[in-house]
């Protein structure tokens, strides 16, 4: 893109300064649109060091109320960060609906960087590259507005940036290292950047390359590129979004309807196999832990079907400081204002730990589907992006294990009936719980569809059979002792 | 504390177990009552190395629905945690009304760590220990229960067991350079411990010794403990907090009815000071950033007082990658569930930052009193409260400032006639704006009362008249330039 690009011109200074002027109030009259339409607006601010990137935001929010952004300086990430998935930082930072995320460098800066320092080879760098045109589809395709600048500036403007910074100890600070290597290396850079801007750039979220040797004239290309791009999303809010091909390596699972139910174990025998798979499960916990591998495990299951109990058996073999269990509500306020994949990104386990999720985003084809939460379109591509989710959890070394708790109608009846009945389960039962119930089939029909659309290789589903509790206690703890082995072999 | 302690007598070993299955179980019930009644425990588990801290946990949660708990492991503060007050990654973790927070090692075990290694002089020491009282005692009289166990065992015992954890792989690397260390001090590492434990044993958050040279039995004495703990406070519950005396050193204020609402500044020398002060505002924002200043300045006022263009003219001189604002609504369920500072503590600028609080914590002792959202207790106790946390935000090296946007009646009154019929200002204006017009004398009365209780010597008010919002922006911006140049002398 860098090499075939043809500079725009500057206008004279007065139009400049009018033009500016103008464009900075059209996005003060934007936000209130922005927020009546709710839609969220993330800007990407990348390129040379010395560019001018500070004040180009500065200028972009100089009309905007502060309750409607935040601007993010990204620094290298932290020792913590590097523990998590490298896009959960970014992910952890997008706007509510209707809000603006700025970021002074972002994911490319990150990308680059790493590449050219040598951190990342060749197939680590193309596999960012893929994580990355993934994490931007599922921005735009759920309804963010990215817009992704460039600051451009020559070896020649940006060594004299660099020389008139260092030359007052009031400024020399912000020249960074990295500035001064780029400066020596620009060739090197220009190229590796040159790459990066054609690997990702994409109709639904494409470049903007800023002309930056004069500071005025690309703040005013930013705004006013930023400006329309925003009128078109505006206008463009509610185009539909084509379903991608749910082309997954995937898992025969059977229908629900014909999972035997009757599988049991005696008492006997459970007591002992308990005790024989937690210390197995124990001693996994810490070589996993050593090996610094996370872990991911998925409940989900019919009401009073089991799932804290099975939990219970398995956490009550672990360290309680290497693992975390997150119950899933519905969401509150601020989660909701978000993509919908946003609170399970940002509770994710670092590595070499485990993360128990009491429901998960699998909400989104059962839940969200039935009552309308969400639209046909939205809940359709879901399967392929929750696909996609665990593949990139899957890449970073995450073992992901999903389980289905099934319980019979009858059976739910039953429990439901006792927990009314015994004043120490009371708080387990709502009248949601009998709403659901009324809904038994359709939910079985959404069920039925998940499993056979996200049971993937990297990410299988197992169903348990759980009339019997202690079957399923025990046949959850196999399946976990299982796949920890292989991941540790 | 440790070296008159009379050791408990062992049971045996049946009536260990049965004990412990007990307590376990009353924990497990507990637990509905705790959410029932909005009781937040959070439980402090500080000690020796190897003392048994982690199964401890384990045995204390195992009969607690995961949505009702949470287990932090501290580790050293990283270099993010360094740049806000030490407190602060504590006060984040304080759990929601009805829920645990468990903390494997907590602030006492980083300061007592900071002071063996020599990061921390007596004096230096002491202070940390003032805050942890004011911290505990901030949670406790806001409503949590805080229990504190400390892990005892002697120099032989810890030896044996850093010993045979170090004897197999698979356990040697839970044996930290730490634990060796303070068995090789261990006579010096007893009086560290026994000093803070002195200094921090409060009648409302006593340290509980558990004597930990044996697994089971310590095990009991946690569950039993905190059972205990939990049903004295459950009793307790409405008890009324004692109010403290404000003796923090205060600032005469005038009554807002005596304040001379006609100040007023010229078109020409306003653009002529706004130019100037800008200027200025930036260098210096350039300096403390490199001298790692924090600073937090608030703005309080009127609903039309122009609160937020005079921001926004603070904000114009100020690089946005080193200031934020954060605009303070009614908090969200998640924060109405926590100590009501908590979204205060959480947003809190690093050292080297600046944060503009639009609207505050002061909302306690305005809305939140005359809506009725707290007891008069509550906000009787926030001066002093709001008075202790600035010192200790003053302490920790921040510049702090407070603004009261002042306006009289008919101007609000013209405001928020121009804010309806001006289609772009519409949404600023909202049926509570005019409800709260109507309490217009009531609020008056709650702001005397706050600006003549809270203003302090190292956390000043100042009132900025804004009938003519040019005057007021300038006074702002002298204001903030006097302090942050006092501040960096």
């Amino acid at each position: 893109m860098l090499k075939d690009w043809n500079r725009p011109e500057k206008p004279e200074k007065d139009e400049m300064k009018a033009r500016i002027r103008a464009a900075r109030e059209r996005l003060g009259e934007q936000q209130m649109l922005l927020k009546e339409r709710k839609l969220p607006v993330i800007v990407l601010v990348e390129g040379w060091g010395a560019a001018g990137k500070g004040s180009a935001i500065g200028q972009i929010i100089r009309n905007i109320d502060p309750r409607f952004f935040k601007v993010y300086t990204m620094a290298a990430p932290t020792e913590e960060e590097r523990r998590k998935p490298f896009l959960c930082r970014y992910f952890e930072k997008i706007p509510e609906a209707g809000k603006f995320t700025l970021l002074d460098s972002g994911w490319m800066d990150e990308v680059v960087r790493d590449k050219l320092n040598g951190q990342l080879d060749e197939k680590a760098y193309a596999g960012r590259v893929e994580s990355i045109r993934r994490f931007e589809r599922g921005l735009t395709d759920n309804g963010y507005l990215l817009v992704k600048f460039f600051f451009h500036i020559g070896k020649k403007e940006q060594k004299q940036r660099i020389e008139s910074l260092l030359a007052s100890k009031d400024t020399a600070w912000r020249v960074s290292d990295n500035d001064v290597w780029q400066n020596n290396h620009y060739k090197q850079c220009e190229e590796a950047f040159d790459q990066y801007l054609d690997d990702t750039n994409v109709p639904s979220a494409p470049w903007y390359l800023i002309d930056s040797e004069n500071r005025k004239f690309a703040e005013m290309q930013v705004l006013e590129t930023l400006a329309t791009g925003i009128d078109t999303a505006l206008k463009n809010g509610s185009l539909a979004v084509p379903l991608l091909p749910n082309n997954f390596p995937l898992k025969q699972m059977p229908k629900l309807k014909d999972v035997d139910l009757s599988k049991s174990i005696s008492e006997e025998e459970y007591r002992e196999e308990l005790e024989r798979l937690q210390k197995k499960l124990s001693a996994l916990h810490y070589r996993l832990y050593r090996k610094r591998v996370p872990v991911i495990i998925v409940y989900e299951g019919q009401d009073a079907a089991g799932k804290g109990g099975n939990i219970k058996r398995l956490t009550g073999a672990l360290d309680p400081r290497g693992y975390e269990v997150m119950p899933i509500a519905s969401p509150e306020p601020h989660e909701k204002a978000r993509h919908y994949l946003w609170r399970f990104w940002t509770r994710l386990p670092k590595t070499g730990h485990i993360t128990i999720f009491d429901r998960s985003w699998y909400g989104r084809v059962m839940v969200e589907r039935l009552e309308g939460f969400c639209t046909e379109n939205e809940w359709q591509r879901a399967y392929y992006e929750m696909n996609e989710f665990e593949q990139e959890l899957h890449n970073w070394g995450a073992v992901i294990i999903k389980f289905w708790v099934q319980i019979d109608k009858d059976t739910q009846l039953e429990r439901f009936t006792d927990r009314q009945n015994t004043p120490s389960k009371q708080w387990k039962i709502t009248d949601e719980d009998w709403r659901n119930r009324e809904k038994w089939d359709q939910y079985e029909v959404a069920v039925d569809e998940m499993l056979q659309k996200t049971s993937t290789t990297y990410a299988p589903w197992h169903i348990l059979e759980s009339v019997d509790k202690k079957y399923a206690r025990i046949k959850a703890l196999k399946i976990v002792i299982d796949a920890l082995e292989k991941a540790l072999d």
